[in-house]
């Protein structure tokens, strides 16, 4: 069997730009990588603990896998599929939290953090924190050990939750199996050279900073927009520009060859003004985005089509789920 | 629609005559009321929290189950079902935890005597305590809020369950529903007037106290056994004995008609040896059991027969289940 490499997108927002040059291109060329197999899941159960916006949760789903399927990813070639069509995952979940200590979950970040701002204002330290919040990393323990993932592509952020999945995957193995099975430990593959995008005032382009260039929404014209927003010095046309901490050269970099990029550099050191740089910038951008563009628009038009591909993708992961589920409550005693 | 009744049985021990008395009779018969409409759930899922002894959570439940069918549940009336055969319950249980705040667990009594023990004992508050534990009114909520159970009989400790129960489901009406529904509000029915039975050590008839008598396994030479092992004080045959604070009487009563009950009492009172009195007792309640006992060694010598039935009662189940969690999913966002 191949190693299996898995990701998980929460639906809860617009694919941005950083989004692409961070996670979607470089998985759907991961995903082409012949030695592995990859799984990719739209992490809707995890997006209902940030979101109780029903009709948010419904478009950003379809954007994301819209935006997936336009940027390339092949569902024939990877096992693509929502969350909440896998049922084995829930279950799976209340079974490994029956192993899991919850003086672990006390540990996760998220919740700490929580824990430390209502504690900073004087409130309740579970105040607004819900059980969702809470047991994720059980969740997501679950995602990750129901398809034995052998790779977690993660940001340092997520590590602690690839280690917690170890965690509970070694405790269950000691319990209930042979001691190395039935769950393969994860292990989590820290992406140091991922490029992180600057949004438009220069900081990670991040939802929470509200500083992102759409990837396909609102088409040419709002990429358009967006980039002409993008702040710069005040530096008039002839002007050497210092071009290495400039956002426009960060993104620029991010979408052309090396020897275009250094050409770019090189001109902008040279005086090439703000207003032009940013008219290459898009046209670079674009050339890339507008032929996916095209099937983005097509498929967010029709979502029953990307209905389709899901249950299909949930199809081909069930049949994994299931017989492996089939074992896994025998060994726990809940069947014969 | 009638409404509906809601029972679950922990799947951990082996049935006794307390739970006989105080539990599956009056269940049974309860569940002949056509007023309403009964449903028994063998609860699997529950007994993970407790048990990691696979043997053990098969070999009970298959007991718990042929003891209900011995003592005459008729599966074609009611709906039997095993917990973990019904994959919505934990996948409800995740949705609900969404909208729990993690503060109501906090207040669970089973969880604050657990800390209370940890912290007497200069433990971590959550030494031993997996998510299992601290998340199973979660659970039990979904439970009940699957079937939109109206009346969960339950003890006393129980209540606060079923509180939580409405409290969850208040919450989830009103951020995704129309603020009656989905879900009914569910009521603990709390049995005050169900007999308790004394063990054979006079207090209460109870696993934990290792004074139970077990209700079919062993046949009638155990029972015959145990009811020999009832303690009883040293009064000798002729002398007055005091019937009302004897358990002897007290199990007697459990099963007899009021008069003979009486008939009882009085000879004991007028000098009945405890020799004698045991075996009438014994007379007595193997009278009862004897023809349902065939049954129910007929039924654990088949595990497949009983599977059937449990097989049967999950698609009854799910016929409810499922379409219901269709709805549910699309309220909250996970389908189109």
């Amino acid at each position: 069997m191949k190693p299996r490499v898995l990701t998980g997108i929460t639906t809860t927002g617009t694919p941005h730009l950083g989004n692409y040059v961070g996670a979607i291109r470089p998985t759907v060329r991961a995903s082409r990588d012949a030695r592995f197999d990859s799984f990719l899941f739209l992490a809707d159960l995890h997006a209902l603990v940030k979101c109780d916006e029903p009709e948010r949760v419904r478009r950003s789903r379809l954007q994301i896998a819209a935006s997936w399927l336009a940027a390339g990813l092949d569902p024939a070639k990877v096992t693509l599929y929502r969350q909440s069509d896998i049922p084995e995952i829930p279950e799976l979940t209340w079974i490994l939290g029956c192993v899991t200590a919850k003086g672990l979950m006390n540990r996760a970040h998220a919740y700490k953090a929580a824990v430390d701002r209502n504690s900073a204002s004087g409130e309740d330290p579970d105040a607004g924190i819900s059980m969702g919040l809470y047991s994720y990393p059980v969740l997501m323990a679950a995602d990750i050990l129901l398809f034995n993932a052998q790779f977690v592509p993660v940001g340092r952020d997520q590590i602690q939750h690839v280690e917690m999945a170890r965690d509970i995957a070694q405790r269950f193995n000691r319990v209930f199996g042979s001691g190395d099975g039935p769950f393969v430990l994860p292990q989590a593959q820290v992406e140091e050279h991922v490029a992180t995008l600057p949004g438009l005032d220069g900081r990670k382009m991040s939802k929470s900073y509200d500083n992102t260039i759409a990837l396909f929404e609102g088409g040419a014209k709002k990429l358009h927009a967006s980039i002409r927003r993008i702040v710069t010095d005040s530096r008039v046309p002839g002007e050497p520009k210092d071009a290495e901490n400039s956002q426009l050269y960060a993104i620029y970099r991010a979408f052309a060859e090396p020897d275009d990029a250094a050409a770019f550099k090189d001109e902008l050191e040279k005086g090439l003004g703000w207003g032009p740089a940013k008219e290459r910038l898009y046209a670079l951008v674009d050339g890339e985005l507008a032929p996916m563009r095209e099937r983005y628009d097509a498929l967010v038009a029709h979502p029953e089509q990307v209905e389709e591909v899901l249950l299909a993708g949930a199809r081909k992961a069930r049949e994994i789920a299931v017989p492996f589920m089939e074992g896994l409550r025998r060994s726990v005693g809940l069947r014969l």
